[in-house]
């Protein structure tokens, strides 16, 4: 028995992904920009897998732009989008828990002369949209929230944060990095107020090495990457047909059967908190039932260093992660995510993270937890006194 | 029978890419950045990727990373490098041929302050070193000099440039952007003078959305694309791992035997320019033998316009390129490639490129020579007098 249970750092793609990225590499392997017909039937493989996406997200064809990931996607929004609009204000507002591809970007615009303010969270990593929208002024050009963090899978209020903050100054825009919310929530860019949106495709059963950004068709943005012109000059180099066939074809079956996904995965996180709840001493930090991400369970085991636990479960081919699996060891400009919800020391270096697909089997979760049961109780002699 | 004779456009990808990315897709499906072992695993394909790349040019391991692309590669390379050595100088020497992945980046550098010296070529497309080094000055921080031009197959003498120019100013960098002589080229940058060289993998039966930045570890260079610090913090996001295995299989390939490669392509090259010559009223573009790029004819097809001439050959399964499939229609800052040879007006509307791989056979040229043939006197009897 295997137990993949970090689905939030990546994903096995789909048959059907698999069999459009061979076809688009072997056979209808056409340049795009070539203008004989080869290249035409490669158009035709982008056109559709904009479609596809496009009506995930009720928003045009146009709106949709291919990148290499959800991390091309977040550095070109803010980046972008501060220096399109660097004349109109200085000022960024963001979240303290924010994914290192939002926070190192922002960085970076801070030494470029603008200010970033970094909203606190609370005990389950929820900004407070008042807060938010105080934060904003009329030096405020972006505001850049997550709509499920990586890490503890707190659902972001970003539609209520979006509209105070556009109340208080309409020009600004608003970027959601998604990457973790795309294909397990209804997003709904133009109903939420959201300019800017990140995805990434092997988060959801897609190819690695392909996202898109949507990019509100009003929203004044400057390309990153520059060269031959590509998608209407605003993402240059040879466009990635068979990653964007693929993400094309995983992004509509993500969303064809939405209602009956996030059933399932709530059954599995419930399934995954009653039982963690029944084992002495773990501490569960994601929020239960819908008011959380329906895919990740956050839990601190105070006793054992969540890295031994986790190469125990690793032994009995169970996957899972410490922490975010995007973000490398390195100190982030501001305090990691778990530092931000103020656990004490204990929690923090005891904290698992599990995370589904959709695919992810009640056996599954049955088998992690019965090993959970096994192990903790055996490493948790080792412990530290 | 079809003759595709636009693999400078792109290539389709090898059975044997197909299988590692299939294979990295679906069964070894791991992010590099996660712990656990399906993490160890895929960590594995990328640096036995790395290590096969590195052969390839007899370079360190170390100084090779993986971007989305040439574009990317020559993306980072210029700006990175520009934003990381600034206070060393603000001038940049490149050539007026470059191809738009460099000229756009460049481009933006002015904005940013930058000085930038476009040198002019002769009739083949190729600049003289003795100018390129006339050109630095002791601001000068970077050269950046392709190896193959896109459009006609000038070999540019980097070799001699690079040595002038750093005879003059040892702290500059020299970039070369080696998109189209990879796999066609022995190229081996530390004997070269080259710091930074940007490579393509679909270009070389490798996958689309993957290519590799070669960086001298001694180069100062900035990333261009921040998070989570993947690739020791020069390319954060998470590791395309079934691109970069592919892309390692397609450059070990490429390489196995290039002696052999580099016969059968100038066996085709002449085959082609000596069928041309056969031929009323042409002309070709491209340098002979091995004084130009072994996989690259242009020819120029006077009273007929190469827009019809492309359609005309397309319609018997003939694929090849006016231009550069890699260029938007859009104007570039400088004038485009076949201007700067300073062609008159009737070469320039009339001109196609032939580009080989190492699988185009001689029937492949045979055909398109005998369709040209066919062809040529009933397009131009409809010639605008």
């Amino acid at each position: 028995m295997e137990a993949y249970l970090d689905n939030s750092a990546t994903t096995p793609c789909l048959e059907q992904v698999r069999d459009i990225v061979v076809k688009t590499m072997m056979e209808d392997y056409g340049n795009p920009s070539s203008r004989h017909q080869k290249g035409v039937d490669a158009e035709h493989y982008l056109r559709e897998a904009r479609e596809k996406i496009a009506a995930t997200l009720k928003v045009k064809e146009k709106e949709i732009f291919f990148t290499s990931g959800g991390t091309e996607s977040n550095n070109w929004a803010l980046i972008g989008s501060a220096l399109a609009n660097r004349r109109a204000g200085r000022h960024i507002v963001t979240t303290a828990v924010e994914h290192a591809a939002v926070l190192m970007p922002l960085q970076f615009l801070e030494e470029q002369g603008f200010r970033v303010t970094y909203l606190p969270v609370d005990r389950y990593g929820q900004v407070d949209p008042r807060q938010a929208a105080e934060a904003v002024d009329q030096d405020t050009i972006l505001v850049s929230i997550m709509m499920v963090n990586n890490e503890v899978g707190a659902l972001e209020p970003v539609e209520e944060i979006s509209r105070l903050a556009k109340e208080k100054n309409p020009s600004l825009l608003f970027h959601v990095d998604a990457i973790q919310a795309y294909g397990k929530m209804r997003i709904l860019p133009k109903r939420m107020g959201i300019d800017l949106l990140s995805v990434s495709g092997h988060k959801i059963h897609g190819p690695k090495g392909i996202g898109f950004l949507y990019v509100n068709e009003k929203a004044k943005l400057r390309p990153l990457i520059l060269g031959g012109g590509q998608q209407r000059g605003m993402r240059s180099g040879t466009d990635n047909v068979p990653g964007a066939a693929g993400l094309g074809v995983a992004a509509a079956l993500a969303y064809q059967d939405l209602e009956e996904t996030r059933a399932r995965l709530f059954a599995r996180k419930e399934q995954m908190i009653q039982g963690l709840r029944k084992l002495p001493d773990v501490f569960v930090i994601s929020k239960e039932g819908e008011e959380g991400a329906p895919h990740i369970v956050s839990a601190a085991f105070p006793g054992v260093r969540s890295e031994v636990l986790l190469h125990a479960l690793e032994e009995r081919k169970i996957y899972v992660s410490s922490g975010s699996a995007c973000s490398s060891n390195k100190k982030l400009p501001v305090s990691s995510v778990l530092q931000e919800l103020h656990l004490k020391g204990e929690l923090l270096e005891s904290t698992l993270r599990f995370s589904f697909s959709r695919f992810t089997t009640e056996e599954e979760i049955d088998y992690c937890l019965k090993n959970l049961a096994e192990l903790l109780p055996v490493l948790r002699r080792y412990r530290r006194r």
